[in-house]
């Protein structure tokens, strides 16, 4: 249980405060947070606050959206937060096509030069950039990086301790390359955060908020699991699941089945 | 014109006489067809029917769905449909996970079976099956095939003129590999049905009839029908658009506005 994180995005409406105190009660030692959340509450007043309870930060979501006019002062403010926070990851999604768009290309050389343009800074402030590739559904309005090996293929050029990746079941399970990619990440040394979520049908609508709890769905959650470890890597698993049921549920109920979803589904 | 189709997916429920009355009229040469349509109005009637009108038919959708029970003989049957009505294609829709599965890779390895054992039949039968990947968001419960490169691994072992790969850029146009393997498609000789359909946000619930009419997306349509053309492919460009919406219009109001689509935007 020690490698367990809960996202902050599964108990999206659960005070920070609360959310705090029900990890420490439940045993769980790691959070992952969330930008509007977290500045909602204060940046500094949520870094005091985890602290002083003595829960680690694995990750701040997120950075990215490259194709917004105010990308570079944003993700650098993205980068602060998470040096305030002590995450050592800044998760980033890439943004999908500028409004009215068709050139696909075009959106993904924005990645890679903005990421170039990021990474001094992010080294200057001790925080790796992760890039996340989401499921492809989401590639024209959110993310233009629908892939693992496209993930791995924009890291490649920087240094491993400024740029990694993410790996999230819920949006590479499908890949029948991911398991040469997994592989990959881990030789390459590239495996930034990796997170959790189940997949389920039907999709809602905008299929943003589909996610299902660990053992909801259909991902060979353990295989993901076993074969990130067998990389090497022994950094900390979130749970991260969007799904407007699970959100209008009680924040230490969602806790504690997600909890027991990774008992027995993950570990 | 003479390569556009019409997918009768796209006037789902344009009454067949209709259909072929109106793409005569509107000077369409070339239709694809569905079983359930075909099946309710007569197999035999329908092949009658577009023989003496002139129309070409260049598909039949769909065989495949290897995860039911009925499967061998539901697509011996789909072969003998699509021979009856002149289809030099059948388009296969591999299937997802069996209910209650989780494994992607037994459900895949069925797909590769499945397609061996009509092999034969295919061959005697002078239809060509074609693999089409749909996109990722249905490799649960559609199609575990989800990517063209993983279509052309399926095909590869077979001989081409008895299996070849459905492109279709709605399914395939957020893949960064997509070029490279339109182009291997072509060297393999694989390509036995080229569809086009564009992809539009936000998705509506259950995903599948969230398709746009040639223009109406984002998908650089005519950037595939060249790649396509340049592998030297000169076979029927079908389109084939599922959308509540469009199918709640006239069948030849949405025949006249796929060809307009289809002049401006793919051609």
């Amino acid at each position: 249980m020690n490698r367990f994180s809960l996202n902050q995005a599964t108990t999206k409406y659960w005070p920070i405060p609360e959310l705090v105190a029900g990890c420490v009660d439940a045993g769980v030692t790691q959070v992952g947070l969330w930008r509007e959340e977290t500045r909602d509450y204060g940046v500094e007043k949520t870094a005091a606050l985890v602290r002083e309870a003595g829960l680690a930060v694995t990750s701040l979501c997120r950075g990215g959206f490259f194709h917004t006019p105010d990308w570079y002062d944003e993700n650098r403010r993205a980068i602060d937060e998470a040096a305030t926070l002590g995450a050592p990851v800044l998760v980033l999604v890439s943004g999908g096509l500028p409004p009215g768009s068709r050139d696909l290309d075009a959106a993904r050389a924005r990645v890679t030069e903005s990421i170039g343009a990021l990474v001094p800074y992010a080294l200057a402030a001790g925080v790796r950039l992760a890039i996340e590739p989401l499921h492809p559904m989401f590639c024209s309005d959110r993310c233009v990086v629908a892939s693992l090996g496209q993930a791995l293929d924009l890291a490649a050029p920087h240094p491993v301790e400024a740029v990694g990746v993410v790996v999230d079941t819920y949006h590479v399970w499908w890949d029948d390359q991911v398991w040469a990619q997994i592989e990959r990440a881990g030789r390459e040394r590239r495996i930034a955060c990796f997170q959790v979520a189940d997949w389920v049908t039907p999709l809602p609508e905008g299929v943003l908020l589909g996610r299902g709890l660990p053992g909801e769905g259909c991902v060979e959650l353990r295989r993901f699991r076993e074969a990130v470890d067998a990389t090497g890597f022994t950094g900390p698993i979130e749970v991260e699941v969007f799904h407007a049921d699970v959100w209008a549920r009680p924040g230490r109920e969602v806790l504690d089945a997600t909890l027991a979803g990774y008992r027995t589904h993950v570990l």
